[in-house]
């Protein structure tokens, strides 16, 4: 495969994403060609409906519906897997990566749900697996981590991976309006989508943080076995205290490592961040991800994080890649070493926490929840009672000291036992690992 | 060279950059070795005092006096280049250069005196010229610029560049300090130079720009072409005004193209940055890049810019590319296309303004600088009168509409003739091109 001089390119999955590719691929077209040395021809796409109105003006001779045709066409040297979804997409990119093509990806469902069989397929076959387009869209973090990073171990890597659900708290934060309100107009502006739990509950999230684990640490860690919680209980209540104490409330995806014992821990929820810190400043649909590095110390990425144009930046830099790659000998770059780390235990897992929850309005009440969290060896650190939108109530708003997370549970439940907390109490974290 | 087993480095230059790359390849070879499957042999180093103490125990075989030594053995693959300078850097890199040896640098000053010298010797005979840590640390900007961001073309890059200057000017913000003595406590403390003028007066920043520059347009833009202002007029009123204004002051290293003309600018000044944009919030030593393609939007890089963690950081990624290429067939990265972008003239430029400037207090003073402005066309944004350390003196703080460059310099021309005006006026931009 080596010194090829036309590079045939397949892009499969001609959507948002794929359309952003074919446009910008065919714009920028001289200046790769010049700087690559090869001619580059947009051979194929895969649609579902020929017929369909698009953006992008393809000849109807280019277009097929059929994915596994482009997959398997044997002139195909790239194959852009653009589709989506689990099933379908994994069909595709394992036919294209047998034959030892490259495949370049943006499905973070796909790379977290199948990774290792996909890099043993390219492995075995002498095919490539690119996915910058993963992981927050066009910032080249899948790059820095893997490259640019090359020389550090990873104690600590947090970020913002989820631009809709970093929309919805920020205007939540600015307009003072309640999440549902948000969220249908963010779903009106197709910032979220029509079914936005895979968003919101945190999973996407969670996604990209399994990727951004196993570039740094060389071990998959399902999200099963992950810590998440999504955005959707929190109220004003939640953002007026943040704002009033110096802090931004972020989804965050957090994961460390401690290099003593090996043991890697990777959490996605809802994160009292202090305005001091870069990334509570990261707002909209940006991402931003804070990388510390034990040599080269703390280094902070941002960037939008989804739509046509990032993503199509993130995967036409992949392509790049891959035709540099093709016409190198083929040597792939260096991978992790698999670790298979073992995970932090949740009784080594501690923070400081946020409580909030309804309380009945009545003498006693605040000696009652302070002897809960007595009982089980959390000790206060702010007390907060405002007025509740429920009659006769109260609402309780307390942070911790540095607590264990098995305990600051046990209290959680111990809480919604007692007949004068009113309805679920929230828990969120605040982000004292940020240092 | 394809396929080497082992891989000799050899180190010209023990200082400290030197010695934190000595020490974090010895650290971290066992991982290195593993991913690239090759032998890292740190195998020669040179110094100018054998006998010196160092933090890094090197058997006394492997130290030379002489670099050239190292640069023309022919069992070293790869050249550190760690000297610093332009003259021996030089002679040392090209006799590593015209070998087809792989140099890797951290040296901004020769590579943007001598960078096509350079380039040229690298291709002409088959070696390759490695640059990351030239610009901002171990912040992989070099990487992301030309391979990330590949897909796109850079409208607008602006960034805090130097380390000394932003520790200086976010000392004299928080403590309120002059100056000078903040100067004085970062040479002590080792954060500035003995001879501090490369940092202060914005001719480091103005190499890093450079570098910055060709790799986006392809262009060498010599420093004595760009606009070029330091930071050592400034004082607490400055800072004040900023703070009180929801500004932060950073020197600035700001990169514009238009599209349209082919046109290039570049500067380097003192700029007042709102405070929403998140490089006003880069303090400290850190350094921070705003860089804006046309597809991905602007992304955002922050890190720690110097020092010998992060620079051995940029340099051992370095040298891993170098041993991926060396292994690879010594295919070449695509460099960017020579562009001999012209440089956009004066008269285009423009802006906002900040004005700054002792005056006599005597009534009229402030009609004669109001119609000085008028007269060069220049329109008054705000006026800010406050006492003045000087007797019978106040200090006038003005700030302009969008103005021509060439305007504000005639203004300022016209300010220094008048005799109610004391002293030099002081001039800083507001960064209105951040949007």
């Amino acid at each position: 495969m080596s010194n090829l001089s036309t590079i045939n390119i397949g892009i499969c999955g001609l959507g948002t994403v794929g359309q952003g590719v074919w446009k910008h691929l065919e714009r920028s077209r001289a200046d790769l060609e010049s700087r690559l040395g090869v001619t580059l021809n947009l051979a194929r796409a895969s649609v579902r409906d020929p017929k369909k109105k698009r953006a992008v003006r393809i000849p109807a001779a280019k277009l097929t519906t059929d994915p596994l045709v482009i997959a398997t066409d044997p002139s195909i040297h790239i194959v852009c897997e653009l589709i989506g979804g689990t099933t379908l997409a994994r069909e595709v990119t394992l036919a294209a990566l047998k034959l030892g093509k490259t495949v370049v990806s943006a499905n973070k469902a796909l790379l977290c749900k199948h990774g290792p069989e996909l890099f043993a397929a390219a492995r075995k076959h002498g095919g490539h697996f690119f996915f910058e387009a993963s992981v927050a869209g066009g910032i080249p973090i899948i790059k820095s981590l893997r490259e640019g990073l090359v020389a550090n171990r990873f104690k600590l890597i947090y970020g913002i991976l989820n631009g809709t659900c970093n929309y919805i708290l920020t205007r939540m934060d600015r307009e003072g309006l309640s999440y549902p309100a948000i969220l249908a107009e963010a779903k009106a502006l197709g910032y979220a989508e029509a079914d936005e739990s895979l968003d919101v509950e945190g999973w996407d999230t969670a996604h990209k943080a399994s990727i951004l684990a196993y570039l740094a640490h060389g071990t998959w860690v399902p999200v099963e076995k992950m810590l998440v919680e999504g955005i959707t209980q929190l109220t004003q209540a939640d953002l007026q205290f943040a704002r009033d104490n110096g802090y931004a409330v972020k989804l965050l995806a957090v994961i460390t490592r401690d290099f003593d014992t090996g043991e890697v821990f990777v959490r996605v929820h809802p994160t009292l961040v202090p305005l001091t810190k870069v990334l509570a400043n990261v707002n909209e649909v940006y991402n931003g991800i804070s990388v510390t590095g034990d040599v080269v110390g703390e280094t902070v990425y941002i960037g939008r994080g989804a739509g046509q144009d990032p993503t199509a930046s993130a995967v036409i830099s992949d392509i790049v890649d891959a035709i540099i790659l093709l016409n190198r000998g083929n040597t792939p770059l260096p991978e992790p070493v698999e670790t298979r780390a073992p995970l932090t235990p949740l009784e080594k897992i501690h923070g400081s926490y946020y409580l909030r929850m309804d309380v009945k309005d009545e003498p006693g009440v605040l000696a009652k929840i302070a002897s809960a969290l007595a009982s089980h060896g959390v000790s206060i650190a702010s007390v907060l009672q405002r007025p509740s939108d429920r009659p006769a109530a109260a609402t309780l708003i307390l942070t911790t000291h540095s607590s264990h997370e098995k305990a600051i549970r046990a209290t959680l439940a111990h809480l919604r036992k007692l007949s004068s907390v009113l309805g679920d109490p929230l828990l969120l974290r605040i982000a004292d690992f940020a240092g």
